[in-house]
Formats: structure tokens, sequence, C-alpha cells
């Protein structure tokens, strides 16, 4: 079968027997090979074809995880980990067969250390459940990827977000990880101190690892005092080249925004569709401003005056939790609106991330190539960063306006790789990427990571088939 | 030979002619085997006896550094990379022999990208010339781990030093490096771009490896604009502990310090005595301040006050360049202050780093475990991190001192990992902290950074020896 969003299975081999005994065994209900829960279990929010795992195990605890990655390890059966299943290319689809490991069930914070600033979860720990348990300490878990996703999944994809601009990603936020080996071994990648020169950074090397080197079942990562003030501020512009100069501006001067965010008109109309709101139907930029009420108020009024230089009107500023939220509904509802602009569309997002001084040019770039598109499409995102999500509403069945939006994607991901940028900010290669990946990284730093995979699963059952070839 | 500051270089084997034929044809008067050149080149800061390699190479290309690891790497010969000479533990010691590769030559600042906050150095570049060369462009790159090194050396042990508490270390700041492997291959760890999720972080494997995966010759780092405004502060305490809880609570509160350092009272009359100045022999606390003028005034506010809580006295707040210079004059000149308090000693430095809750305890019980010392110590460093280094002055021919030595620094060490802390922040492991090492990670971690190296440097030649034991 040759539609793009239908990956082969062909490596599938049947779930030993004996396996199966000995996982329902131990596991009784948490094991289930149900078609229901494994169709869940071998999909992702990307629009391809499910391949579902050949049994789902929910996992309780690290030594759980350890247990039945021995168990796969001796039958050289794949483990795919699974968090809440909100990833975006594919990771989840188990196109070797194997077990997904449940792990939403590993949902206890284990220790909020908050006069370290640290927490230690579970890997399925939502990031919204760890900021509710975050409540009565004052200090809160800034990443914001969008998705109400595990943390655990956030860190096996470098995830990031929102408040990355000025918090950064996962990688700088996870200060250590308890991962599952290959063989179904249990190590701490690092200790607590937040920083330390104590040999090869493990912890680096798992987070973006995609479940492809072992399983992460517990997340140290770093908390923030809840800002004194925060305020949000929303603008308009004439165009996208005024609202993106704008950005670039701002963070090159160094502003310390909390968050910088793109909507372009057609997100703003899609959202008014949805929310029956009145916003202005055009290049829209969100702020919000972290800081002492007096840092807040000068950063806001920076931005307003870098603004008002390219053309900003309607600028609006918000400090009372209410008026901020209301501010930022939008925004926070795009992807949503996005979807349901098109009945029965699936929405595939495109994640190019370029260095700030080349961000104009890579996204009018984006929105050359997506006139021509013959399907709604609209452009948003993390401006601040240079990453930004170009959603392609699509309807799935129908072969050529998939055709059409790989082609597009290609087009988006070629532009940004010639501007010296990544063909994924933040979402991941999983199974999508993987031909961009070798355009980016070339082939020998493929080939180190393919022998730094061998190495640490020699068997390949770690999420096999995923981010590269193993075998070029 | 027993003594714990001569290593063995059993493994040595003689450099085979053929080899030294080569190099010496291609790199002329570039190539030496003088003693003196290899005597410099096996040695650090570190108070270790010199083992020096069978020659030296001075590169001044990436290609020139591939090709000499290409050859070495047909006879099995090792490499070890050199920077400027400032490591500390032992890590440029020539203990199985072979060629270093001087990269001080290697000094060229390839691309200024202002506009990306972006820059990219040859590895020999050190950070004051990166900073002179930086002037025009109203940007700076704040990592200073005190020692003018290069930043190819910092990247590959992960230093970082005062600026630290905001900025972050070398794995924050190193956007992309270029290596050369093992095999004589280039490659590039990343694109430039702020954030990528491009599969296995090949950045951060290579940051902090000191030297045994390969050789870094280019480093892409972030810069930062230089702040509006500057200030820095000064602090006496009566005690140890009030200048620590000082500092724990401005962390706590996340007031973002650019520096804050601590000097106990024995390093102050050491300075006294170097810089001919009057300051109180006390425990001292150094602040910088970085903002906007609002912000830099409400932080040195808010530091002044909780240093008052605390019994801190003789507050001193300077905003002018010059007077700022004189301030932390002081702490610029501790450690070579340190050093010559006592006459031919040589400086052995801790470099523990605990969770910042755990500082005090951390801090106070390396002071207990000092003042049973024979010979001068002192206790100074990166608090707000929760990293210090104690200074001992030894004499290195005393055997006595030099054990004793050895066994305080031993007991500071235990008492940062019973903290969940590590054995070192910043310096690396090199050849001194091995042993610590595998008490802090663990065998089965240690056992993944064997299997790391052994797959991409399968033949052992790269900076051999260092880190962990390959063969358990």
């Amino acid at each position: 079968m040759n539609h793009p969003y239908a990956f082969t299975d062909a490596l599938k081999r049947p779930l030993p027997a004996s396996l199966a005994a000995r996982l329902r065994e131990r596991f009784g209900e948490r094991f289930s090979t149900a078609a229901a829960v494994r169709e869940h279990h071998g999909r992702d929010e990307s629009p391809f074809h499910p391949i579902p795992p050949d049994a789902v195990v929910f996992a309780h605890t690290t030594d759980e995880v350890a247990q039945v990655v021995a168990w796969c390890a001796e039958h050289a059966v794949p483990v795919i980990p699974f968090g809440i299943g909100s990833s975006l290319e594919g990771h989840l689809l188990a196109v070797h067969g194997g077990v997904s490991i449940d792990l939403s069930q590993m949902d206890r914070v284990l220790a909020i250390n908050a006069e370290d600033l640290t927490v230690t979860v579970q890997a399925g720990v939502t990031r919204k459940q760890l900021n509710d348990e975050l409540k009565a300490t004052g200090l809160f878990f800034p990443i914001d990827p969008g998705a109400n996703a595990s943390l655990g999944g956030m860190a096996a994809t470098r995830a990031s977000g929102t408040n990355a601009v000025r918090y950064g990603t996962m990688k700088e936020n996870v200060l250590g990880l308890t991962v599952v080996t290959a063989e179904g071994k249990v190590i701490r990648t690092a200790r607590r101190a937040k920083k330390s020169s104590a040999g090869y950074d493990l912890t680096r090397l798992f987070v973006g690892s995609e479940g492809t080197l072992g399983v992460i079942t517990e997340v140290t990562l770093r908390l923030y005092p809840i800002p004194e003030a925060m305020s949000a501020a929303v603008v308009n512009f004439p165009s996208l080249a005024d609202a993106v100069k704008t950005v670039i501006e701002t963070i090159q001067l160094g502003v310390p925004v909390a968050r910088s965010e793109y909507l372009c008109e057609h997100t703003i109309r899609a959202i008014n569709a949805h929310s029956q709101t009145t916003l202005r139907e055009a290049p829209t930029l969100f702020f919000e401003f972290h800081g002492t009420e007096a840092s807040v108020k000068e950063q806001a009024e920076l931005v307003q005056q870098l603004a008002r230089e390219h053309g900003g009107q309607d600028f609006e500023w918000a400090t009372r939790p209410e008026d901020r939220t209301r501010l930022w509904n939008a925004r926070h509802n795009a992807y949503f609106a996005c979807v349901q602009a098109r009945a029965g569309c699936r929405a595939i997002s495109t994640d190019t991330c370029v260095p700030i001084s080349r961000l104009a040019e890579s996204i009018t770039g984006a929105r050359r190539i997506l006139d021509t598109a013959s399907f709604p499409t609209m452009l948003l995102g993390h401006v601040g960063d240079g990453n930004f999500h170009a959603v392609l509403l699509i309807d799935p069945d129908n072969a050529h306006e998939v055709a059409e939006a790989e082609r597009l994607n290609d087009e988006i991901v070629r532009l940004a790789l010639a501007m010296d940028g990544t063909c994924t900010g933040e979402h991941g290669v999983g199974l999508h990427k993987m031909g961009f990946l070798v355009e980016e990284a070339g082939d020998d730093a493929i080939e180190l990571m393919r022998r730094i995979k061998r190495a640490l699963d020699p068997h390949n059952i770690m999420n096999p088939g995923k981010i590269f070839q193993l075998d070029a």
C-alpha cells in the first residue's frame, strides 16, 4: 500500500504465547489484548493509520516496567512506552508489533522538594496534574506544549511549547530521569544537583530519544516560583511581516518575555467561528510577561513601543488573572478551533524552527507555499523561538490532499533546512520525519545515532523503526 | 609507585615511526616531539605528575584534526585534545601515550550572527578573546569559569562558573558543535535553531565527554544582549550559615541574580595579603545583578533585605563599571590569592554541588572537615547553584599532606553524594574522580557510558583512560 499515512507492519511477528501467558498471569486485568485497547495504543494525534501493538500492559511501578521489559527482551519482543497518546509524528505505531507499556496509571507525584525548586514524578503524571498538585507551594512547572501530555512523554519527545522562549524546553528542565534499559535494568541518569559534570549526559541522551533507548519511568524536573506579577498583551498587525519583525526585535533586545505567540488571520477567523468571538481577523501576537510588578510593566511598555513601530494596533494589556485568561483564551483554543474549521478533517502540523533572524523569511515563505493549498491552512506558533506550525486541514481519505499536504510540508521543511534550521522544533521525528532527519543531520551523524541505539538496545526492542533506519 | 598523584602510564606504547614520519611531513614545525612541548601537554592545573604525550600537533583547521585522527586511528594511537591546559582533574595526562592535538591556534571567530544571538568559533578561541571580539555587537558570552579557558575545552568539560546561576552552563549555551569522530569523520551535531527535537542530542553527548568520544573543533554558542544595567554588591556576615541562608532564600524567591559567590574569611585574609586590601575578614557574599535600571535596583534591594535578616552588614552597592570592578576584584583574584597564601604549594580544589536546600549543611560540613586539616584551606564558590570549592593548599612532595588532602576530599564528596549531590559541579571527572563517579552514577549507568564509548570509539583512541574504566 502506498498511502503516505499507511506505514508498513511487515516486520510484525506474533506475540509468543508463553510471553503473553506470563504477562497475563503477572498483570491480570492490567494486561490486555482487546482490539479496542490495542487500537487506542497504536495511534497518536497524527493522521497516520493506526498499527496496534499485540498487547498492552498498564504498569504501576518502575519495577513492573522493568519486569515487562526483561521478559520482552528474553523473547526479543518490541516494547513501546505510551503516555497519553498525544504525540504527532507516529511515535506510537507498532510497526514491529510488540507490547505497549501504558504509563498513564503511573500518576503519582513522588516528591515535591519545594525548597530545592525540584519535583520528582512518575512518568504518567500530566503537566496540568502536576501544576494542580503544586498549587500550595507557590511554584509551577512552565513547560506547556498545549496538550495535557504526560511528563514522561514530554521528556521522551523533548517537548516545549509556549513558555520555552523564557524557561527553555524539556532539555533544560529535566534534572534527571529514572529509566528502564533495554535489558530491564533500572538506572537514574543524574542526581538532584542543579548542575553536574559527572560523566556522559545520560539525561540529555534519553530526553528526545522517543522511547528508542529505554523507558522513562520517573522524571525529576526544575520548578519556578510563581512570578509576583504576570500580564498578558494582544496586538494586531497589518501584515505577517510586521508581526514577526516585532517579535524578532523583542528577542534581540533581550526582553525576557514568558510567551510570544503568533496567530495568523485564518486562525483568528477559525477562533471567531469556534468561540463566537469578534476578534479582528488580522495577524496577531500574544505576549505574556512574568516578573515583579515593575518589570512586567516595563516589558509590556517596551513591547508596545516595538509593536507600534511596526503598525501594531488595538494593543490590549491585562494584569488581572481573569482578564489574562480571557485575552489568552483565543490562543489556547487555537488548535481545536483550527481543526473544527473543516468538518471531518485531520490536522497535519509542520514544526520547523529557524535562527530568529530568518524567522520572517521562513514564515512568509511558508505562507507563500500554503497559499497554493487546495484545503484550509493556518499558521501559528512559538515565534519567539523561531518555531512555528503550519496547520494543514486535510481529508485523510483523499489521496490527492494527502499527497499535496506532504508536498507542502516538504517544501516548508526544506526552506527551514536551507536557513540552518531544523525539521522539528518540538514534536520529534517519529516515523514521519525520518527522511528529513537524514537531510538535516547528515549520514555520519545518523551513523553515530545508530551506533548508540545498537549499543544501548542491541536487540532493537525499544520502540523499533522510529527516528532513523537502523540498517542503512 | 603509589603516590596518589602519580598515575600509571603502563599502557603507553611507543609512537609508530611511520606515523611520526607522516605527521612530520604533513605538519612540519607544527609537529613536535620536543621534551618541553610534550611535558607542557601532559599536564593540567591539577597537582598530578605530568605524563607527556609522545608527540604534539598544532592544528589549524577541522580538516587537519580529521587527518591526524584518521592516521592515529589507522595505528590505534591515542589522541588527546588540548585547549589551554586549564583543566583540573588530570584530563590531559597521556596515560596511554599518543598524540596531543593542540587546538590553541584554531583561534578564529568564524561567524558572529548578532541578529540571531549566536556565534560560531574555532575550539581554541578563549572566552576573553570571544568577548573582546563581540564588543562592537552589544552582545556577550556569559560563561566564566575563572580561567581564560578555550571554548572547546569548556564544552568538553561542561564548564560553568560564576554566571551559571542566571545563564546556565555550557550544556545550556552550546547550540551545536563540529566534531571529529574517532574515525576522523567530521560531523555537525545540530543546526543553529534555538531548539530542536531532531533525533538524539549529540550536542549534549559531546558536551562533558572530556575528549573521550571525539575532538570538538568548532562551537556554536548562544549570546546575550549586554544588560542595560549591571550592579554589584558585597556583604559580610557573622557566620557561614548566615551567608548561605541568604543565598538559599535569594534563589528560592526567584531573584534572577547574575552571580552569587561566597568567599570564606580565610579567602578574604589571603586576598588582603595578596592585594594589600583591608576587607573585613568575615564570610562574604558577592552579588551581581543584570537587567534594566529598575530591575537591577529592585533585585539589590531584595537581596539587601534578605541579607539584613541574616545579620549581613557593610552592604556595599556599586553601579558604575569602575566601582563594580573594584568590588569584584577580590572575587576575581581569590584563586590566585589563595594559592599564594602558601609558598610552593599546589592547590587541590573540590567541586561538589548539592540541591540548594542542602547547601548550608553541605558547606558547613565541609568547613568542619577542613578544620581538621594540617595545611591552609579555603572555601569559596558558586553558592547560588549549590556548588562550591574547598581549596586545599598542600606541598605536593609531602606524601602525608597528599594523603590527608585526598582523605578530606573523599569526605567532602561523600557528604555531597549523601545529599543527592554530585562529585563534580563543573570541573569534570578526568582521572581524579573515576571512583566517585561509580558511587554517584551506579554500575548500570556507568555500563551505558561504556557502551556509548565503545560504540563511538571502538579502538579506544580518544583520550583513553579517563572518566571510567572501560573494562570493568
